[in-house]
């Protein structure tokens, strides 16, 4: 069985360096006479494992040395409650910016612990555009901003960060590592790890030093902040065999010139879609023009039918979960950094075909 | 490279022939055309995985219909929380039996969300039994009674499970699998997979219907039971390759004769290291003899210097990961599931020839 075009939003497409590698390693790892998933936590091998994994995120990111790096478990969502738990440390008071599903769904839960202030949101423009944020209503005394850098379901990121009083803190999950970004500019960035970084199970996190150790005394041990940067993430077993495979996936993309490397070919294939729907006049974009995400490229067709017929086959050869989230509908392809530009370009190809076979008909 | 003897406690050994087929399922799945690491968590590949997991969990286990399965991550240390958090529904109140560290941290744990009882502890007996628990203090109105049914780091285990009018909680980590229970006679039953199910970042739990449901409306979302058994464990990304690792170390204990065949496995290989104990006079097993556990031998030998060249040659000659934990010291085998009578017998004439050769000195 060869391999598919696979353009799923997450868990999604991981470079087949890595895996070929992951397949190497098992069931022997090295020298260590096991595999990597038999590890204890506590040996020399994975202690090595998991620094490299922070070194290189670190150098990756450019992540300041007054930053904690995390390893933790529990996906964006488990962070949409440590986030406000953490960091609600004075007024109790955030501001968020509402840009699609996930980030109201991190405001509803931010809620739970203190008091929500929806400081801009682009839900009246059916989460189309990334909303004016110099007009954005931020609290003078939020202990910090919520912003989602990219948005998964409707194909949008920002372009630049609002200017904010209180520290910035961002969920990355669907544009980590994709284009640099100047990490200082935020108090906190974290990222599930199932689009850009490797396998799900595992979130990672940047958190500023001086920002953690402000949880309630009776928060949950496994939700402060505090527990992983006091033990360098070991506190309790992580998840070993996801931060190998992230360990992997981020020497792979120091190899291909790191996140500037990535950015380059990910403008490349984002501007091969693009391109081609600003030409079309079968497929149209969801997403504003300046607000394209460059990992989620979102459009549809006239109707339903010619949808359900479009994904068909487009599967059928070999370009697959291109549906797009039921909130949306259509089309989204997503083209994290492990999807190639061929995939982005041979995807751009079946498009024009099928676009050309329904003009002559 | 070879395989050595991995006796770790965990993350730990697992089947050889788990490894070789993740092996072969890199880097495409049967016809899906990606691997298991790269699929949709909301793909029909995907369900049927964690479908049948769920199937086997039940059928291997016993598990009754008025129970709810869930695949969670976070570790039994997020269990600590989770547990007062969702099973603290009337008097808040719960009474703890502290049988070893781990048993001590999640009482202490559950004191931040309600008023913890210990019922019975043998840390005066240095935790090398389990306490008499017909004489424990139970309360009349505790919410729940919890337990820890194997204790890794002291090396027993409960051989009875004690009457309680709450339901009991009970905290498998280290022995789910090993032996059959009678899961009706708990309410809530919980394991880190990294011992006997899988790689780690997967926890799974059997919790009686009734019992769910009663988390405070601001509980963290995940941290909610009614979350993961509302959405078939499929609220939010779970860890997908570990969930897949899970169904086939559960086929390959049910291609052994079941629970049932790995506790005559078990046994076999317990009885190799504690029968050499019970004749050695150099090696002295730290667990009171009715409490020993079934998967993790611990012993010491006369002092430090013993110790450390015993770890050492045993290392050297491929049996790794034995040292002790640090509030035991001395030595620790840990014999999962899928540690081969072979490894056991190996290790006992391994050992036997240390000791002789100390003998003849």
């Amino acid at each position: 069985m060869e391999r598919v075009y696979n353009f799923a939003a997450g868990p999604a497409v991981l470079p087949l360096e890595v895996l070929n590698r992951i397949r190497k390693d098992i069931p022997v790892f090295q020298d260590t006479g096991m595999s990597v998933m038999e590890m204890s936590h506590r040996s020399k091998a994975f202690e090595e494992i998991i620094g490299e994994a922070e070194r290189l995120f670190r150098r990756l990111l450019g992540v300041p040395d007054d930053y904690h790096v995390l390893f933790m478990q529990g996906g964006a969502t488990l962070q949409f409650s440590m986030v406000p738990l953490n960091l609600m440390r004075r007024s109790k008071k955030a501001d968020y910016v509402v840009t699609g599903l996930f980030a109201r769904k991190a405001a509803q839960e931010a809620g739970k612990f203190g008091s929500v202030n929806v400081a801009a949101s682009s839900e009246d423009r059916g989460f189309a555009r990334i909303p004016d944020l110099s007009a954005a209503a931020f609290s003078s005394d939020a202990d910090y901003v919520h912003i989602t850098t990219n948005n998964t379901v409707y194909g949008t990121r920002f372009t630049s960060f609002p200017e904010t009083g209180a520290p910035l803190a961002a969920d990355m999950s669907s544009n980590i590592l994709s284009e640099p970004v100047d990490v200082s500019r935020f108090g906190l960035i974290y990222a599930g790890a199932q689009k850009n970084i490797g396998p799900s199970g595992l979130c990672m996190a940047a958190v500023r030093k001086d920002l953690v150790g402000f949880a309630p005394a009776d928060a949950p041990v496994m939700l402060d902040y505090r527990t992983y940067a006091d033990h360098a993430s070991l506190y309790n077993t992580p998840p070993t065999f996801a931060v190998y495979a992230a360990k992997l996936v981020f020497e792979w993309i120091e190899g291909k010139g790191g996140v500037a490397g990535m950015e380059k070919l990910n403008r490349e294939k984002a501007a091969i879609l693009y391109d081609l729907l600003d030409d079309s006049s079968l497929f149209k974009g969801v997403a504003d023009r300046e607000f394209r995400s460059l990992m989620n490229v979102t459009f549809t067709l006239p109707n339903e039918e010619l949808t359900a017929e479009f994904l068909s086959e487009a599967s059928a050869a070999g370009f697959v979960n291109l549906k797009g989230h039921r909130a949306v509908g259509g089309v989204r392809a997503s083209l994290y950094n492990a999807m190639p530009v061929e995939g982005a370009a041979a995807l751009a190809d079946f498009m024009k075909r099928f676009e050309a076979a329904r003009r002559r008909r």
